[in-house]
């Protein structure tokens, strides 16, 4: 267990690349940070699909937030506009190769299964973490630009139309949530 | 629910202050990547369990952990030694007053007695989360003196005759990779 | 003297949480730093009143200035926020209590006066300092946002209606210069 | 050439991974301060080889060692284990054109000429330029060795046995200052 | 060899004061990511010059960007103003000194040379790296602007009527690029 | 005295260029929080010196000590090998035309006298201000190596034979609290 703590606590320092390109200084975020943010959001998210009598496995969603970025300790956090060059396929084959080798000493199938799961969105919960890993994407961009960040406008266009296909209710209230954070937005002098 | 992650966000930034302190860069650890660190420990730990035999709630436990230390955002990472001079219950107080109003829009129960549960150890569930917030700070002290941190001495006092209290078999497991750690450290040249 | 000497060095690298939890970068201000602002403040408002005929203790001033933070290596640089939590009389005692502790193996009852004096604002000179306090904040308020720093309206309530006790003269010191921070910030485009 | 010279200067903020995955602090090395530490060390081996009588062209050496590792705006700084998931030639392929897109607003092949030369190591001058990109990693490591950091061992490894096929007599310097690299290493207590 | 290029690898890390000076964060811009910029630039405009006809020696351009910079190492980023308190001809005098011991290992004559034809402008390459001087400045600049920084209004002086005597072609050249990043500007919101 | 704050408050970001051009982290120490540091050792040095019966002015005292490095705004903080370049007079000469336009617009001859005072070692307290710098230094040195940094030793030599010509008792003084730094860094492991 200790060899893969030792290899996963590196993401602690691991900066997310897109901010870092843009212009922020380094540390602006580092991708343990996000991961936390995501496990964040996915739990408010879940709890509040369960209070509107939506199914949902927390204990699921919370794994899956934890894990979905632990590949990138081997492959790095790779700015969007590379999967133009290695090609989407390519780049989820690798990824994937990566978190097998990096959870390749807990010998535990269930972490790889969550991975692909999540990579393949095939549960309801993997379609909710996603929509957790945008959301907190855009609270870390309204927080920058509130403190002064500029230069960030193409990062929003995630936030347009989202549709992660939780049915009715679940969708809606991610909606509301990403109308929240695009009202919010607005209001900065 | 945006209030409060938009608060949250915050603790991405939050220095841990004990790395500061002894003379370490600013960046070294953030509390969001902290509490990820938590997190990973903690379902790694809960699954060792599981795998044992041992009767344990996954989800509360990562719950838990992702929640403990959510208070900071408003108190701030206080220095151990602080707890000397305010009294360690007036602190667990003040901390929890703090964090019913960081989760106060959220009007969830859950999260608090989440918490309360934590800071009173009261269920099994809380003291592995304990055993997991240890772990994720001897994983860092160890990753930082491989890269050539001094001075840190203190901190390994924690690693001495660990008792959490959660059963012979997972006070076993604990043991078994707190040693590991020390052994990992004492390898260092 | 160098054990003192040791532990005040680490007030260098404590960052002011003001700034990083509202998303400015690691290392934006050090509690030394803000130190070393506030004996300046202090000295160029304390030589101002000497100028208009204000009796004033400079080396009280220049002495109380740079302690006034110290109890911080302690228990850290503890947002605002927190006062609601553990109490202002609380807080209070906690910091007097850090503070005779920093300085134990001085030996020197002057420095324990000195800092009860600026926490109960019993002399003009602890009023000064208090003023240079807040006067450095503003500064420093001032030069993030002409370096595009956003967001930080709430630290500029402090300005409002300057009113430190200081006596017609003095207090009409420092109401000009707060008046040409509030100006100067007006003409940030 | 506006627009390729505004892409190309966020390289000056991009941090070169493997220093932050091994817990050294953000900020330690950029790619675009590593691509000026490669022009100084081909320029200083390109001027030792022509007094020793060796023919080369160093506008070539320049250029090329210049713009090696422009792709990696687009790519990111991967991790070397990162091309075990991705291949070789995949990896080489997609950073192949990841580079031709950077260019591709100078309508210049001479760029995408040097650049292909360098992946494949046809000329001379790219089997130098190979060289000096080791050598200057070498010289950060020593420097990052000496000023206290540990747990580098791994990257010294590409200082065993350099063989850059650059005929017997720039093999011979190349392998001189080497071995002075790892003699200084040596001699760190 | 070796201890010029453990010595230029300071550069590395040395940090352009003017930022720093003006509020923003340490770490913005190091000396050698400056340089990385401006040979990158001096390589982009030479090539424009030699597509229109004007005969330039890019090699020479190369080295001339590479080194300019290097006394810097030893005296520091000095502030620009600080010339004002030297004088122009002791600074270059002392800047110069400082060069010919930074490269006095190396016993190549060519290094002082480039350099003191550089701080003559003797040559039209020297002219041409001075304006890819200003123009890494000027894209540094923009960058920081369009990420949010502010109050930079007195660097874009050097952008008014430039005029490096290039010739009527190649100083053509310089103000179009340098029109655009002036025109760049004025669109940043 | 609001455009001089401004300008003063710019120390905070100003690094210490000893520390980064030997390989430790942008935002180790400031010009600020060194001058903070200098004040804290000037005040408990003369707290000392009163305690053994020397006459000390310590007002003087922390006007000097606080003062200071206040030139560096302007010329910048110059590396000490940069003295063999512009010569030690020429550069005295720069950085008080420095300081006296830095304090030009407060008008008061007294701080333009005390940073003479420091500069010629001319009264008692200029030459414990002195020693009070390097105590600094010193105390900084010792903290960093603790931390883990090494390949400092040049700034140690400074520590030896330590003579400020303050009179018997307070060298005596200055000599035991130097000793006693030279003591613990000998135990560092």
């Amino acid at each position: 267990m200790l060899s893969t703590l030792i290899e996963l606590q590196r993401l602690k320092r691991l900066d997310r690349t897109g901010w870092t390109l843009r212009g922020l200084p380094n540390g602006t975020e580092s991708v343990a940070a996000h991961s936390f943010g995501v496990c964040v959001a996915a739990m408010l998210l879940a709890d509040e699909l369960l209070a509107k009598g939506v199914a949902v496995d927390v204990e699921k969603v919370l794994r899956m937030a934890l894990l979905h970025d632990w590949a990138e300790v081997r492959v790095g956090d790779m700015p969007r506009i590379a999967t133009a060059y290695f090609g989407a396929d390519a780049r989820k084959q690798a990824e994937t190769r990566a978190f097998v080798d990096v959870v390749s000493d807990l010998k535990r199938d269930l972490y790889t299964a969550l991975y692909e799961d999540y990579e393949q969105r095939t549960s309801l919960e993997s379609r909710l973490v996603k929509a957790a890993d945008i959301l907190d994407l855009l609270v870390q961009l309204l927080a920058l630009e509130r403190a002064g960040a500029r230069g960030l406008d193409e990062f929003w266009e995630v936030a347009k139309n989202p549709n992660f296909q939780l049915g009715d209710v679940a969708d809606g209230i991610v909606r509301d949530v990403f109308q929240a954070v695009l009202q919010a937005r607005s209001e900065i002098a």
